[in-house]
């Protein structure tokens, strides 16, 4: 009976999360499966994948350098730990099913592709020969394919569902720009015409081409219009004829298919997931039921044992109210219909709103109830008290923005930070703690952990500056930082910010999602980025004198718009470097200048990050800004 | 009984055109409200209105000078022009309505106002004083206000909807904007950093909440990154944060605010129209109706002269059809609920399907059923002929991308444009040459007329150049657009193109409104850019040796990015100029530079054009598409 219990948990525990795994159900496979789904295997398996994706940082180009010994032990040790794994899950689930799951069959692949590339590498760099490590593109595999990540893999599905419409849109898009661009072969290309740097203009189709691909994202406006159009005011209609139907008009059409799509395959995935979860919750039933009278129940102390099992943290009382709403009528047991609800009660957070009582009422009464007390007590709850503080807020922010070399300054900041620190005690002493530090109070939380980190830091710095006369930049830009976030706290004062703070705030989760997925593809893009393009470009401290140093270590870049923007910075040389790039190549401005020599890995990330991925960053924002607001 | 018929007529032809013009009843009125909405009457209006906006072209600052007295004179005219049709609107419209009309009150005042604007500006230039038409950019007020333009005001009342919700993400957005900004002061501030012109780098707090208002359009990435990024690559997590927090996460919050109002609203107003529609339907059945045993009717004869009165040009046969609809049981009267209907009735297109005979059958049946001509008919109706067609367009598309000067290329644009022409003709021959050329077949009207006026164009430029030698740009550039124009063709044989191409093309009358809008937006911050910044910037062409020629006129622009750049023609010393230069702000590139010494009137343009009108343009476009799509 134990046994059956377990796997109606299981059941019950998937149903609850929304977890699809098929699993084996005998006893030894079920325990096995509860070992799979425990926190510390899941932190650890995730542990291991970031341990794996940030070796990165260590390898060459690193920004650390480790030895490759070091970092290629950590990687084995990491795909020993994937392995291990996805054993576990062979173990758990049926055969079949593991053989013909993609999921599986990529991670295998990508832990043997990987061995070998280490091997390789290894076995290359034994006899000097310095090879790439081109397998490293695959890591995101792992982020993708272990099973928690349910929610970027759904996303990953939601593209692949959108790309044939965005593809055919894409394809008319292009062939858009390509007429455009033969109008402007045709238009410009004889006229003789000079761009600024003196080069002829609009002469070869190819760059006309991806002149005005660039166009597209209006990196290069005005600058690729202006000699047209100093030529003729008439040839820029040519040019805002092109922008409002090929920036406005397809780069809309983008979003809207890649939303359309968006919330038809929601749609879709909300009714799977619904049909699941019933159907688990059957499963589960069809275990434990008993035949009373005439209709298949769950008795009361098999229920109130199963609930235990799935849910061991929730109060008694909590359990008795779940039991009552599951067993109206009190017939001592659950029929099928209530008991197929209990995954979604279980999701629903029960508040205990008890009015209690504040420890010091309970500790020293009279001296919280003396008039004293009483007058701070309701001063504090007087709507002044916010009004006080957030004029305090105000010239706090004067201040911060004074100089700080000003001794008075650096002293009035201590002042304000009691201020707070007063204001965070003498809440605590008027409303009870534990409701002020409920877990639905976000703004408490707040408040306090940026004062407390804020008096920290602020010790810590006055401390190394006295005991050292070390000013620790580190610490001061934290001091800054949270001081500046103290700031934040005026906007939850007034009623309609607080709505659309909130609205944010409830948009985290998604985003999280949305960052797993940008992780993934800025990673591949990446290491690709920096396998292909790693040294061409160097970086050099101001008023350095090494050779070439103007032009970025690379004498073809002389002259260069890239090398007279001073970009050098913007290269591939390690990780941090790459995702700043890819970041900047994010918002298509000056890209074109970034990456002049890589146009094809350029036109690529564009289509895969702007025109896909930050699509999609819209339409969640879209969809949760409606559902939120 | 005429009179009650065409006020009934009056009723059902508003309804049907959802116009919502109350008019009294007399038969009077009546009479000159038919005058009122007649087209002429409407074309005559829009034409003035035209001319209005249109006469900026040749006041100073002009393209092309007239004296002050011809553009006054003309400006009067249409000040007469509108009065006129105000005054009309008086007498149609009952007087207490009249003057609770906030559009009326708005013509009025801007008729009044330009007046004054005109006599002021005329007695100073007779006294040799010059001064500001200042009134000019009232000018779109004519185009919003009068009757006619009821689409751009829906749109205006949208945004005046939407106006409270977008101010408060506004300025959470702000203060966002402005906690980053005291944030990089105290970052950045201390740090003796220097911007690539060598000025120091965040040190003024206004100007870096400038710069970071700048970024947020992205206008200004990298280089407003690059000193902190040199100086530390931590220190582009600042830049990465604010750029998805403000860029976007608020920009998306933005489109989404905008985009629900729009929903919203649009649900709202056709609601409304659905009421008042009704409504009317029901004015006009009230005055036509007649006791029948227990209920009130509208008899057959009745009913058929409103349904000529209303809709003179559909013929018998579509008249009985709808007659067929409205009383079903031929009862020879329409009762209530099928009179309602009519307006609706109406405005469905009938298309007569009838297969029709070609002529040439009528004619000569005994050539056109000839064994030679059954075989072109089939031949053509083969989907054989579309590819070979196809085939011919790609071989077309690499000629154009030839030499022109080569006589093989032109002699072949010559058998390219025979093939094309026989093409035509040969669907002529083959299909029904009305129902080739019906409404609704917009690619054969497109073509024929593309391939007509290349024709046209190619004879014209051909005898210019062999008669007098001379090569007119004009017309080659006619050509040169028409011969590339000719290829879209292509994407009417593939399916998928064709459906995403109907849906763009059904969006057009959308997109026309919101060419409205923005023509009223850039038209009033064109005239106000001129009268602060006309003659600022001056444009000579290259190799000119005037006096700071390198500086665009303005020795301030010494060395500054935007004379380096070339910007000269970026200058608001006409209208159209001013134009150009709007639309470059609207895709926000380099504006900070086009513009730097004007950041108010940017941020001003900012927020009307970039946060509300794109929006919304792109609100259309999404909810266009989703409903077509
Ligand atoms: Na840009």
């Amino acid at each position: 009976a134990q046994e059956d219990l377990l796997l109606a948990a299981a059941y019950v525990y998937d149903a609850q999360y929304n977890r699809n795994i098929p699993f084996e159900t005998s006893p030894q496979a079920v325990r096995l499966y509860y070992l799979y789904n425990h926190w510390t295997m899941q932190a650890a398996t995730y542990f291991f994948i970031f341990v794996d994706l940030f070796l990165a940082v260590f390898e060459d180009p690193a920004v650390y350098p480790l030895p490759f010994l070091a970092t290629s032990l950590v990687e084995v040790l990491c795909l020993l730990v994937f392995f291990s794994r996805l054993v576990h899950f062979a173990k758990v689930t049926p055969r079949n099913v593991f053989w013909k799951d993609t999921k599986n069959i990529c991670i295998m692949i990508a832990i043997l592709v990987t061995l070998i590339d280490l091997i390789i590498y290894g076995a290359l760099k034994i006899s000097n020969i310095n090879s790439i490590r081109w397998s490293r593109f695959l890591r995101p595999i792992f982020l993708i394919n272990f099973a928690e990540s349910r929610q970027i893999r759904r996303v990953f599905r939601s593209i692949r569902n959108t790309l044939p419409e965005i593809t055919y849109v894409f394809l008319l898009f292009m062939f858009s720009v390509l007429m455009f661009s033969l109008m402007a072969l045709k238009l410009f290309g004889d006229r003789n015409l000079r761009t600024v740097e003196g080069s002829p203009y609009f002469t070869n189709y190819l760059e006309i081409v991806f002149d005005l691909y660039v166009l597209v994202t209006t990196a290069n406006s005005p600058d690729v219009m202006m000699p047209a159009f100093d030529f003729s005011w008439w040839y820029s209609l040519f040019f805002i004829t092109y922008v409002v139907i090929n920036t406005y008009l397809f780069m809309s059409v983008f979003l809207a298919v890649v939303y359309n799509n968006y919330r038809k395959h929601l749609k879709n995935e909300i009714r799977k997931l619904a049909y699941m979860k019933r159907h688990k919750m059957i499963e589960a039933f069809n275990i434990l039921k008993v035949k009373e009278g005439t209709e298949y129940v769950v008795q009361e102390a098999q229920w109130k044992e199963l609930v235990k099992l799935v849910a061991p943290d929730i109060s008694t009382s909590h359990r008795e109210l779940l039991l009552r709403v599951s067993d109206e009528e009190q017939k001592g047991y659950v029929d099928k219909k209530s008991f197929v609800r209990l995954a979604d009660l279980l999701n629903i957070q029960v508040i205990a709103m008890r009015i209690q009582t504040h420890p010091l009422e309970h500790w020293i009464p009279h001296v919280y109830n003396s008039a004293v007390s009483l007058f701070i007590r309701s001063m504090v709850q007087h709507k002044g008290f916010v009004w006080t503080y957030d004029v305090i807020i105000l010239i706090n922010a004067v201040f911060i923005a004074l100089d700080e070399e000003n001794p008075l300054i650096s002293y009035a900041e201590w002042v304000f930070l009691s201020l707070y620190i007063l204001e965070i005690l003498l809440k605590v002493y008027t409303y009870e703690p534990r409701a002020f530090f409920a877990k639905t109070q976000f703004w408490n939380w707040f408040d306090t952990s940026i004062i407390i980190a804020a008096l920290i830091a602020t010790i810590l710095n006055t401390s190394l500056k006295s005991a050292s006369q070390y000013n620790s930049q580190q610490v001061l830009d934290i001091v800054f930082i949270l001081r500046v976030l103290r700031l934040i706290r005026i906007v939850d004062s007034i009623q309609r910010f607080r709505v659309i703070m909130n609205t944010l705030i409830n948009i985290v989760p998604t985003m999280l999602t949305f960052g797993g997925l940008a992780l993934v593809v800025y990673y591949m893009f990446a290491i690709i980025g920096m396998e292909l393009f790693q040294g061409k470009i160097q970086f050099f401290p101001r008023n350095s004198t090494a050779h070439h140093a103007l032009e970025c270590g690379n004498p073809a870049l002389k002259d260069s718009l890239f090398a007279r923007a001073k970009y050098c910075k913007n290269n591939f040389n390690d990780i941090t470097s790459s995702f700043v790039v890819l970041m900047e190549l994010t918002v298509v401005n000056q890209w074109h200048d970034i990456l002049s020599a890589a146009k094809l890995y350029f036109i690529a990330f564009h289509i895969v990050v702007v025109i896909m991925i930050i699509n999609i960053l819209i339409a969640f924002i879209l969809e949760a800004f409606f559902v939120e607001y």
